[in-house]
């Protein structure tokens, strides 16, 4: 038998307080995503598992658990990440919904193996996906949203990093550059490696280094972008980038906003503008999302939180205060208590000294002869 | 490829409004948990299987999925249930937390294969347990609460059905009755089948058929349990079952309860009082629970809520009221309905007619020259 207490690597159980804390956040989280239109939909934790890895669900491929179904003797997949999911049921069961459509989900996800940057193998997703809208304005309105709900959250010093994951591809593609030196080059300007770009970007040498120094700020950055020598797709992106973040700017003034036009790494599948979150002395990124092309071929955004990295990212929340109420208290006491935003804890049995029970069972508070005390030790 | 809206058979997507539903239904019911002091935990989706299918967990080792994990190369299973894992936690995680020890969850469950009366393989689980305390007040805590929880959330004419699955077989146990006739009456009585019963019950016939009769509204049961000839470990049983009835009486006299002492059937491993939740006109039970020992030898009780029965037993809820911002509307004016509770969403481009994009959108109201109107077909 297994020792009882052993959990497989990368699971763990969250215990009191932190699951609370946890819940709460999620429901922060959706509640934002709410008050902005986008409705809840719950995706199975199991589905055939070709539907799991369609589009960007491929690159998650060999990060998903698979079992047997013996009731289809298929094969399911786990869900490594729900997005997939939400775009399938935007694009299927709700695709006569009205365009634009507004999807927010929040749901466990399994991977088959964790990283050494991130050993969990089960992560808690929250996000929202905004479906049938080209508009700088949906752009925006993703931006913003993922940056109030992280606020209200609790995160402070937050900064949203602006790319164009698509930019590179798009350069290389007008430059007729064989598939060996794009890739060399896109993870060249993945690890900021100028030497390696240098040599590698040929004719647009020059363009791809000072695609390179454009990265930081976004005022420096949106610059040193508007004066790139670009044509034909390349240029209608960088247009796309310039103009979401004039309209974020002219909103969210004091946001604090990063661009890195050159990096690819994580958004295969992007099209346009992507977002992504972090906060000051946190580990990782907290969420991150842009547009694509929904498997309907319609134009899409969404933004999905990373709840683990968020957690980290919080403050530790305290430890909730208790009144014990002794034993044979009248019920109707403690519901009097509970009306009032109490948490009570009930004496099961008698005890020959009350206020040491309550203080045992970690109670701040006693409920005697009708009063609120505070027990101290 | 798969048909993308193809779902494996009992498992499906929850659409809007059914999965907000259900999210704040779990909310409601993990909040009134909160208020007596139960701490919510969260253990993981998946942990090893012999873990997983110990107490209570071998009865459905055949409905657990099984993963192989690559990492520890030991066989996974995805958890059919959560008691056991909160159990586990309590006795291992948490086993110097002070007793009695009250704990929460609320999360998903998967089932190898569906029932033709339930063919849901995915299910949410919510409940609470209360280890570490044999007092009657401890019964009667979670039957109270439950009864609370299932009520808050909305559900009406709801009525407890109290059992006593240990009763037969300790009766059984003195008669020393043979297993295969034991087995024989245990189905006989669950199918209240009387003349069977008789015709099983050898010495003791009179007795079980008096068992049977008794089961009923409580005051008709208690009456003919009191007159039962019963000893030893029986007698106790009974004794406990009265003591618990007459506290929770006495606490919330208005509550429907109905009282079978002679049922058996899914409580297997329960010790004392098991609890059964049912609403008039809904379809299975919402929720069940009872006394057990924990694997620490502790007494220990418990109460799990059936979310998607729950769900069935509640009226649909109203579709919420969307007001529509016309394209361009100056984005604090949003802040500010949002602020004050209403759900907005934002036009994204302009168009013609604003009352007809609201209504397509499927707004209830727009926002028009700073005012709220409400939008008529």
């Amino acid at each position: 038998m297994t020792d009882r207490a052993l959990l497989p690597t990368g699971l763990e159980d969250v215990l009191p307080i932190d699951a609370q804390h946890e819940a709460s956040v999620v429901d922060h989280l959706m509640h934002t995503f709410a008050s902005m239109g986008y409705d809840r939909v719950k995706p199975p934790l199991i589905e055939f598992e070709d539907n799991l890895l369609q589009g960007s669900g491929a690159a998650i491929s060999a990060q998903t658990f698979r079992v047997m179904d013996p009731v289809s003797q298929r094969m399911l997949g786990i869900r490594p990440d729900m997005t997939v999911q939400v775009e399938r049921i935007a694009t299927t069961r709700l695709i006569n919904a009205p365009r634009p459509l507004r999807l927010s989900y929040a749901g466990q996800v399994l991977r088959v193996k964790g990283s050494q940057l991130r050993p969990e193998r089960q992560f808690t997703q929250t996000g929202i996906e905004l479906i049938g809208s080209d508009a700088h304005a949906a752009d925006c309105e993703i931006i913003l949203l993922a940056h109030e709900a992280l606020s209200k959250a609790g995160v402070k010093n937050l900064s949203v990093d602006l790319g164009l994951p698509a930019l590179v591809p798009a350069i290389c593609e007008d430059l007729n550059m064989d598939q060996q030196t794009r890739e060399d080059l896109r993870m060249a300007l993945d690890r900021k490696d100028a030497a390696s770009v240098k040599a590698l970007g040929g004719v647009a040498a020059n363009l791809f280094a000072q695609l390179l120094d454009s990265a930081g700020p976004a005022s420096h950055a949106i610059a040193m972008l508007k004066k790139l020598d670009l044509g034909g797709k390349a240029k209608e992106l960088r247009e796309r980038l310039i103009n979401v973040y004039d309209l974020v700017k002219s909103q969210a003034p004091a946001l604090s906003i990063t661009i890195d036009a050159s990096e690819n790494r994580g958004y295969e599948y992007h099209t346009g503008v992507a977002y992504t979150y972090y906060a000051k002395g946190a580990r990782g990124e907290l969420g991150r999302g842009g547009r694509y092309v929904a498997g309907s071929g319609e134009a899409a955004t969404g933004f999905t939180v990373f709840v683990d990295s968020l957690m980290r990212a919080l403050e530790k929340p305290d430890t909730p205060e208790k009144v014990f109420l002794p034993f044979a208290t009248p019920s109707q006491e403690g519901a009097r208590l509970r009306a009032d935003g109490h948490i009570i804890v009930n004496g099961l049995q008698e005890v020959p000294d009350e206020q040491a029970e309550g203080l045992r069972m970690g109670c701040s508070h006693i409920f005697l002869n009708g009063n609120i005390v505070a027990l101290s030790r």
